[in-house]
């Protein structure tokens, strides 16, 4: 994947053009707070003060994780499977919001431990039946790992819209979130973990015990790709390539929770502009969440309490990335609706 | 008014169904966050299991202040006429938000200096050109006061369906609001007021000096109604008549900004059951408003540094109501779906 070029999206011209539109609609300066920056962030991406998003679309990478065998998460790793067929079934939370919004939502298994048949909605990119338990060795093999990484991007390939939305289901995969964000930001341990899909604080305690033997086992490791390969997931790894190419066709990229989050800050390390192409769609109740985006420097756009996965916060911010777009395209000027300017301070 | 009859929404049996229904969903419990908190709300509202959001509607509700004279506002009173127009136009922030979202838009003249002669799409609810300046004497009489809020009974009586936003346009009407605000909870003023649409820290100086001044002059009026008809604006007596009828109705009522929130702080003095039927849309960023949404107990949904009024913020947050809706009518359970539930702890 060093073959990326992802080129930052700063244009004082453009910048100053798309401030000057903004402010010459009929509303207070300023008034429209975070939908203002995204609709400038948005032009900028799109390098036009006339910014549109066509197709947008989600896709849930699904893999699984070796390190479940060590009793972290709240729920057994069938799930994921079963999740994968409710994707397909169009019973899942993600289904609900990505329907009500207009947005087309793929499935891919990027490494289920399930043998799922030939599926007609489910694009088959399985590197291996999940990962290998980092507990105990490297989750994945450095040509595992970019093969993943290839995969995204050529699932990327095959999409026309100006918009993608990144969601994940793997159980174990906050464990893997958390090892990630620990190595990447040298934030605690403990300030990594949370409850997942809802631990007891015991469980949290184990999970982070877990997190911190590993890290130890693996204390070598530091470069981004191969912090992904020892502690990550398929599907966080499919994401990493897919989010590089995403950025480096100048899409906007929806980054939805924790999980989501830990991939974008490995692309990040990466590949620093990509940041310029990301909104970050909300932050999660998911205890890590807060922390990272901080660590990225970056603000969320909600604020639900949610830590569902699946995208579902990607979904949910469309329509504020349509409201910033509406906006600049179709609200009148003072002048054309002949609205008095401020007359006083 | 004092005809009114709330109904608090509380039913203990129902709001366990509503529970078992949102957590038999195939998601960890809680994970939907506010939108779950949004789907009990909106059952226990409707009493049912399986609410519906039918024909939502957004009034915008335009008066003008005789405060004005005293200085207080960054934009000339002209621009409550012309903002009028705009929105007759389809020109205004509230016409692309609402027709983004599906929500039918009604513009009233509760009561703007200026004649706008018969007009198909504006609504003529005028109680006279204006109020009086509240530095001088209280903005409206009592008589006034009673028909602005029957006004916004009528205008409610008019409607068909489940969900009514609230919006306000009125040059000045942040000065009102702050006045309101600091009468119904005994906040400092200083706290009460903020920049409005854009006022220097001096013009915010001024508008407190004009305010405590004014509460000096009224300091006996003490009951909601008389506060209401002392400091309001037409257009805000013509809401708190509109509020209490949709909750009595048994609407969902969409609470917007600083202004919207005064005004509902006055119907909830009156009828303290409207709380359970209000929607909080967003915490705007006039300075008054995260105190007064504290003072009233209430969490917003969004947080988007909004401060436009107009309803934008209850036009912004409808998906997020549309989403609680369709996770509670459409998602899978565990058992429908074949998903395992939570293993361990």
């Amino acid at each position: 994947m060093t073959t990326t070029n992802i080129i930052a999206t700063a244009n004082a011209a453009l910048e100053a053009e798309l401030a000057a539109a903004i402010n010459n609609k009929t509303k207070p300066l300023g008034s429209l707070g975070r939908l203002e920056q995204l609709a400038a962030q948005i032009g900028l991406i799109q390098q036009t003060t006339q910014p549109q998003l066509r197709d947008p679309a989600i896709i849930v990478f699904a893999g699984d994780h070796g390190v479940v065998a060590e009793g972290i998460s709240a729920f057994p790793q069938d799930v994921t499977w079963q999740m994968v067929e409710n994707f397909l079934a169009d019973g899942a939370a993600i289904n609900v919001f990505a329907r009500q919004n207009g947005i087309a939502l793929h499935v891919v298994d990027a490494g289920v431990n399930h043998d799922f048949g030939l599926r007609d909605k489910l694009l088959n990119k399985k590197v291996a039946a999940g990962t290998r338990n980092f507990a105990k060795e490297p989750a994945m093999t450095a040509a595992q790992c970019q093969a993943a990484m290839r995969n995204g991007a050529e699932l990327v390939a095959g999409l026309s819209g100006s918009v993608l939305g990144f969601g994940e289901m793997g159980i174990g995969n906050t464990t893997a979130a958390a090892a990630i964000m620990h190595k990447l930001t040298g934030i605690p341990v403990v300030d990594c973990v949370g409850a997942g899909t809802g631990l007891s604080s015991e469980g949290i305690r184990h999970k982070q015990a877990v997190i911190e033997a590993a890290v130890a086992l693996h204390a070598d490791v530091t470069q981004p790709a191969d912090v992904l390969a020892t502690f990550g997931g398929f599907e966080i790894a499919t994401m990493v390539g897919a989010m590089l190419a995403a950025a480096e066709r100048r899409m906007v990229l929806l980054i939805d929770g924790f999980i989501v989050t830990s991939a974008l800050l490995v692309a990040a390390r990466m590949q620093p502009a990509i940041l310029d192409y990301c909104v970050f769609s909300h932050q999660s109740d998911e205890s890590g969440h807060a922390r990272m985006l901080q660590a990225l420097h970056v603000k969320p756009v909600l604020q639900l309490d949610l830590r569902l996965g699946e995208g579902t916060g990607a979904a949910l911010v469309y329509p504020m990335l349509q409201a910033a777009v509406n906006f600049l395209n179709q609200m009148a000027t003072f002048s054309s609706a002949q609205v008095s300017e401020k007359s006083s301070g």
